[in-house]
């Protein structure tokens, strides 16, 4: 299924020796263009590693597939993430975690269902399915609302009691995410296997790759995703500077859209065969994996390294994020959709990034 | 259908000539008392409007037809709020725009499932098209919300910022308009036309007004209004000192009462016939309307005159909105309405009308 | 149903001599042995009077009864609430109320929802009654948040107005809930008699209670809930500060637990039965109880005595019950829940607990 897309995306791999070029020898060009080499390197990367993760999936059966691809389906994001922590680019790092969300609820659910109803007139998909992961996805926007929520009215707290807040509030969305599998790897399975049967049918017509390529794939492909976000991380102040672009900017709409290129075209491609309950299970699926598993792994992690980092978004943030579930929840809760439903997700994209283009910088540290 | 109660709207005609005589001989009476005659003389004179436009909208068709009512189905406020814009009465303006919304969505809406639900134990109707024009809606309260959390945010932002945030936005809320047009007058036009029919068939029966009778009295109708609107919004500064009323409580509740009691009328109407569908089309129509068709071209023309308008609202209003839309959603989303539905529509109506009393004025000011 | 419990909870009634003893001989123990003695004998109590009203309602009809069950369900948080207030404690008064609805919502339907869903795959219910009940809430969340927003714009307000906004919110709660009694019990009683009659069948497995036996246990156990009240109250600052606890949280998380510990007993068994209906209605009828009629009484009450409270609540306070009436409609606005549903809504009551416990005292005055 994705092999239509392949040509297209795989011939953004010249941007990886491109960068590397421009990273050594810097005569070439300046950070801008690193930054922007490193990034579309990135895309063709991050769908191989998706690609290679659901062929170790496959072979290794539903349940510890399943598990496997709900926790590495967002790798390379997470790469990028960890990258940027450890240099500490924590605003950063926190607009790309509230950019994937609304980046996959508005911008990849968007274009999947204007796509799909403009060939179908209503597209059907399992409400209850729908249902279950929109309500998580909510509870997990709410959970991350609340540490901007203390922030704005405690008075006298320290910043060790925000991170502490914040490292409460990530160990419950772990533990959510572990119910959440539960749910759909285990006690409710049925609900979610009638269409990705249909996909790993269709995949079985596409080569499918070995364990042996598989785990080979996803080792070059990871090492690379990680050596383009030290790459893309190190250029970004410089490329943002020149750009004149925001920290919030760069971290909701650029980085976001980056990360997710590869579910993007998996997702639109299955509106358009009319499998739309997969594709708003990719679309939603990876918006959870990054505010229930990302999220957390990486308060988890700045706090091992002594940087902890904390979850107090700027209210836009919050606001758009909150914005988008809630209007995601309204489209898909009756469990059909129509064009006029992703023209309206595309339209609450272009007002969100609107609004994040003309927020001058460091606006929410008053 | 609306003869049975043009009677007694068309009685309100008489203030045409009061305020006339009030204007040019200031000696018969203050201006509050012309504010108020103003006042009344423009619910008759709407009702007149709408109705040749509909008259004109049958002999167009179904595409041009809906096309002209959709366009100028609000002409009566969209006039008043020109007149006041150029004025420069940007506080009462935007207060209507919102007032009009919140007006429509639990005052109109309320009392027309409450009237309907006193006859019938419940009401049912469409649920696709409820839903659709209820998500567009909450689209739309988002978007006007969207200026207020700039302004919350921003620090360092300059006036002309937030006009550019304004203007980009009501860009995208008129082709979100444009988008809803094509989706409700062509791609999926059978969702709509059940009812519509019937209530055009019971046009039929009262007096089909012709083309050039719809279009005469459209003139005239539109020629009154407008001077009405100059009377009207000429004295509402010293109506405003008199009764001791605040500018946000005069645009939010006093004006979207006055430009939408032709409206009004016909819903409730409809929903004593039975006829929820059509009820909810006009009273959410309308809000619509008024939120991605005459706001927009308020600010278009408030660039083009040079006194360019914002879309900040004060904090009050923009819960008032999200919260009516909320309750709205709520209630309409399962297709079926029943008489307690209508009563706590009106108790939401009624607790933002204390809200808006006991606000002090310029409040938002500081 | 509730005689499985009854061992457990009347054991707890060994609390009710020790807590005498604590307050008479202080040598015997601190204020805060005696305010734990005093909170773990309200809970029995709070049982008792619960079943003394249903005893009695049932010997009234299903109209008068209905009334007195709606009116002295929440009896004991009641007694608290206004031996707390004439003490001046309004903070946790008005923590109690916001708690109380949380609680409800959150822990007894999580609860409730988790354990049912262990037993059933799905557990349906009557999806017209749920939403009526939910939207109700909604309409109450908003309803309570208005206060807050008013606080927060109005510049130059004084406490007078404030106090005049609320009695006039109060006034308008007290009426939509003479509507939902009059919707449940007159005009749509149909749509809640089908599973309350099984519940009442089983009472009468259960011995029944005679008037007398009633009204003899209803004095009885009131008395008994007001001495401890005054015990609680009388001891609720010294045990805070011992306990290093706030006034909001003691009030939203403490105080509102013990006050439902009965209901809550009832919600889970009926839950665990598949009468999902019932345990639903039990919890947010709760819910709506507090935010409808307790609150509004209280309101007037402290106007009677001369001590006016307003509704003006924390920020985070607002926050916590508007998201957890949301979550609930998204939960149960489909007519079914899982037990995944009720995991997320101990989530997020987790979530909201840690935000409560880290907030720092005081933090609403700045």
């Amino acid at each position: 299924m994705k092999s239509l897309l392949k040509p297209s995306l795989n011939s953004l791999l010249i941007f990886v020796p491109v960068a590397v070029v421009l990273r050594v020898w810097p005569q070439f060009g300046n950070k801008t263009a690193l930054f922007i080499c490193s990034c579309l390197a990135v895309v063709p990367l991050a769908g191989w590693m998706g690609r290679a993760t659901e062929g170790l999936a496959e072979h290794l059966g539903h349940g510890v597939g399943g598990l496997l691809n709900a926790t590495f389906g967002n790798a390379a994001e997470l790469i990028i993430a960890l990258m940027a922590l450890s240099k500490g680019l924590t605003g950063v790092v926190k607009a790309s975690i509230t950019g994937s969300i609304i980046g996959n609820v508005l911008l990849v659910m968007g274009v999947s269902i204007l796509a799909g109803g403009m060939k179908f007139r209503v597209q059907r998909f399992n409400r209850t399915a729908a249902r279950t992961s929109t309500t998580t996805l909510t509870l997990a926007a709410v959970a991350l609302a609340i540490p901007t929520v203390f922030h704005v009215t405690a008075v006298g707290w320290s910043q060790a009691t925000e991170h502490k807040l914040s490292l409460a509030i990530a160990v419950v969305l772990f533990i959510t995410y572990a119910c959440l599998l539960g749910f759909e790897l285990v006690t409710h399975k049925q609900l979610y296997v009638g269409e990705p049967m249909d996909g790993r049918e269709e995949g079985k017509e596409a080569r499918r790759w070995s364990v042996s390529k598989s785990l080979f794939l996803l080792i070059v492909a990871t090492s690379l995703v990680a050596l383009m976000s030290e790459f893309l991380v190190g250029a970004v102040e410089a490329a943002r500077a020149t750009l004149g672009l925001t920290e919030v900017f760069v971290g909701v709409i650029v980085i976001a859209v980056i990360g997710n290129a590869a579910e993007h075209s998996t997702a639109v491609m299955m509106a358009m065969k009319n499998k739309m309950g997969l594709s708003l299970g990719i679309a939603v699926g990876s918006s959870l994996q990054i505010a229930l598993f990302v999220a957390p792994v990486l308060i988890f992690f700045s706090c091992l390294v002594g940087q902890p980092m904390d979850l107090e978004f700027t209210l836009p943030e919050v606001v758009a994020v909150i914005v988008a579930v809630y209007l995601l929840f309204q489209i898909n809760g009756d469990g059909e959709t129509n064009w006029l439903e992703g023209a309206q997700l595309l339209s609450l994209y272009l007002i969100l990034g609107i609004l994040f283009f003309y927020l001058p910088e460091r606006a929410h540290e008053s």
